[in-house]
């Protein structure tokens, strides 16, 4: 019993948006799909319609946030030096952790994000090779933990509860000063 | 009905060993009193026994490191200058970052710990305290932004799985290396 195109795409929006809203709560593994459908007022089943399993709910939820990344890479891939490349990719991640800001809060260091991923080799490549236009072809030890802690610290502001007063414009503007001051240190 | 002292203390630490082990498989809201009880494989009452209520065993996970952040403001106080008192709290945080590698992970950014810290002045003050430390008298959005980033960067290293090749050590020199270069251009 086919439904109407436009009519499961809002349906499958709905759940989207309920399930972030309950990771955002109670965190990916404290969410069941009993959850979601009881949010919306339907049935497991409605959500079970829509989407295969939770995973395949938690990789809808970071589809925008991916699908930023895998833009960022595309015109990274065009530079020709690997401090070009780091910049874009630095410069790219503060904007797509701020413009999904709430995704990127529900996913960046979450295990169970962690262990999909690692199911999911698409997924790993996409987030390995974005890694590598951070951590450089040499990749020394200082070049591995400063970018982690960038990657790390970036994700973390727009967390902060301290930060809430700061919009995402003048946010996005402060993190690009500060990380570029301290990206050029390394 | 006294129990002995050695006793009482040697139950205490293995509830708080317990938690930790909870907490960080399932978060701190996803574990209950009942769950840590059973990973002891005792009744609930006798986990009571020894803490009032979850939060008081949250407290008790958390306390070697809210004890380390006091022994750095005890420090830091002593020092002329905010220059230098940022210098020794962002130092002292890597140390007890790596030091407690666990207990931070768990508690870092936790919601529940954050409600939790609403409700505890002294605590909530300890907290403040140790921003004001490294956030300065003047505390520009510049200043703001960029120790936020450091303070959650520095967090986020010791949960990454990238750098879990590194050992303790190791990770501890680079940060204090990485670190001291971002902060000198604040």
């Amino acid at each position: 019993m086919a439904k109407p195109v436009a009519a499961r795409g809002f349906a499958r929006d709905r759940v989207v948006d309920a399930a972030l809203e309950l990771f955002a709560q109670r965190g990916i593994r404290g969410t069941s799909i009993q959850m979601i459908a009881a949010r919306l007022g339907v049935t497991k089943a409605s959500v079970y319609y829509q989407f295969q399993s939770k995973d395949d709910i938690v990789l809808a939820v970071a589809k925008p946030l991916i699908d930023d990344i895998r833009h960022i890479q595309r015109v990274a891939a065009m530079l020709p030096s690997h401090q070009a490349r780091r910049d874009v990719a630095l410069s790219g991640l503060i904007d797509l952790a701020i413009r999904h800001r709430q995704v990127a809060n529900v996913i960046y260091g979450d295990p169970c994000m962690r262990q999909l991923m690692n199911n999911r080799p698409a997924l790993r490549e996409t987030i390995d090779g974005f890694t590598g236009l951070l951590f450089g072809p040499e990749s020394t030890e200082t070049e591995v933990v400063a970018m982690t802690l960038l990657t790390a610290g970036i994700y973390g502001c727009t967390a902060d509860v301290r930060l809430d007063g700061i919009s995402d414009d003048a946010l996005r503007a402060k993190l690009q000063e500060v990380v570029r001051r301290f990206a050029s240190t390394v």
